[in-house]
């Protein structure tokens, strides 16, 4: 993993096309190269580097290891009324939850709810990203992943539970409102980011090789000692979100998911609701902006304190990256074009 | 509130005559009276006594106070699909709540997948209660609350965020997998329990009134000022919560609950989710079985250390306090007999 070296920044179409370029020599149809490309790219655009450009490289290797099935789509397995089971079939997992995500809202909008799984998939990269794909079409949506064991249970030392990220949206003038996280206080993808920068973690993110609480992103990344968010909170909810994704998926759990290495083979849930069946969106966005102003009226606890919404800054630094290029650090992105 | 004084154990069945007895002079239907106890006895039958029997003089007073109506029951507002928003009525909360967990299984058993909401309905104790509820019936369940103010937003002062308990349930070997936490690192009722036992909470929970952590259960009491559990991710989920509860059920939000001395008037949201009919029981119990297996296996972090999974020791204190009669503090109980 490259520390932080200089930072360029790199046009949002320019991304894409480069990423387009290497899915196709990857074998990818030319659809599913622009789709795929485009995530990435997105995920980089809106501040997401971490499963955006810096994982690029990685999904690559893993698609020439064979982890990731370039043409694979899902496949129907099980329906029973708005509950559907697919089968991921070890196709690209942006592409695959984007379907999955696109499939439970056509459910929802017909019946109120719907829920579909995805076994056998890939790493999804940025889950926010079908967060706002729901909430931008108007739905109230609730999803999350299982991963590689990557987070110790709580009160024991190995990694066997996943940080399993989670991710709730809804709509909220015409941008959305979007939670997504990880199980760990601190995701692997922030730790990674906080290592590049040079930077040490604001709090204690996990425990180094011999036991110790420490900030620094390198040791709990070789560790593999994360400490779950709330402590045993934490690892009770990845433990729960890892037996529902596995028993309503027919999928894989966590402990099957054998190296974080790879990574592959995890399994999804997809929940939508149509909200705005039984309420005019003007009237959600007033009723979510009362809860957002009462919040801004707080008092900060310390000098420069800022309350915010999740997705708050998106649309931001969206419009920001667009216009100066995205930010990127410089070998990164060299590495990326030397697979064209 | 009361110090710990004496512990005593009252006889389950008798627990919920006297509650029954008490709901009945009220102004309860016999039947309401009957279940309505039954909840509270039975929180308490499994451990919880802090949404039990201590927390039954005060649902009492509620009552008396106009909070709670009894013979108030749900009424449906608007239906689509799978999808029903329900009136609380401001009934009592048990009531609605199991009320609304029944109505949601049984949306799920014709349709995979149901959501049934609550507006203007109260207090539901221990939301892990409808937890065992839909999953002894065989369903995947997901529910959660909105509270009155009672944690601050990461950064900020005054609690503006409810801690909006959250539910996640899964049949399990005739019993049950139930998650149900509060977004506070320590929950009130868990708080309010370390007080009367006078005990300090193992790690900090909390501001004092002077801005400083602490690890004083009755000094965060009385700041309101909770730590979120995990910090920021805490306070982000808890914000998406209430934004849920409000905009699926159109009732009310946090901040427009006003007070935590009453707090009635809350939101709440019920999913539940058909497995069986994708999966027998057998296979789930049995891929579980595998999951919690492997977790159980970690070498302990510290001598002593015992990984759990979350109600798993449920049905032994079922059994024991079934049979020696549940521990309630002498006052507590004396306080509820005055009331007869």
């Amino acid at each position: 993993m490259e520390r932080s070296g200089g930072i360029i920044r790199v046009d949002y179409e320019l991304m894409k096309s480069v990423f387009a370029g290497i899915l196709l020599k990857e074998g990818f149809t030319e659809k599913d190269a622009s789709k795929c490309a485009e995530i990435f790219a997105r995920n980089s655009l809106e501040g997401v580097n971490s499963h955006g450009v810096n994982r690029f490289h990685r999904f690559v290797r893993n698609i020439n290891e064979g982890f990731i099935k370039p043409g694979s789509t899902p496949s129907l397995l099980h329906r029973f009324g708005s509950f559907e089971q697919w089968d991921g079939n070890l196709g690209p997992g942006p592409l695959n939850a984007s379907f999955a995500t696109d499939r439970v809202t056509a459910i929802a909008e017909k019946n109120g709810i719907g829920i579909v799984t995805l076994a056998h998939t890939n790493h999804w990269m940025r889950g926010g990203t079908y967060g706002w794909q729901a909430a931008w079409k108007g739905f109230v949506y609730i999803a999350w992943t299982n991963t590689c064991p990557n987070m110790p249970a709580w009160g024991a030392k190995e990694p066997k539970l996943g940080n399993n990220p989670f991710v709730m949206a809804v709509p909220y003038r015409n941008e959305a409102i979007v939670l997504d996280f990880a199980m760990t206080q601190y995701s692997y993808g922030k730790m990674e980011t906080y290592y590049r920068e040079g930077k040490q973690l604001p709090y204690p993110g996990g425990y180094n090789k011999k036991g110790g609480l420490t900030s620094d992103p390198l040791e709990i990344m070789n560790s593999w000692r994360p400490l779950p968010m709330g402590f045993w909170k934490g690892a009770a909810f990845s433990l729960l979100l890892d037996i529902l994704a596995t028993v309503l998926s027919s999928g894989l759990s966590t402990h099957q998911i054998e190296s974080c290495f790879s990574e592959y083979n995890v399994s999804q849930v997809f929940i939508a609701i149509a909200i705005s069946h039984l309420q005019e969106i003007p009237a959600i966005d007033n009723s979510i902006r009362q809860i957002i102003d009462d919040l801004k009226r707080s008092t900060p606890a310390f000098e420069g304190a800022e309350v915010r919404y999740p997705g708050e800054k998106t649309g931001e630094i969206r419009e920001t990256n667009l216009r100066d290029g995205i930010p990127v650090v410089k070998e990164v992105w060299e590495k990326i074009t030397r697979l064209q």
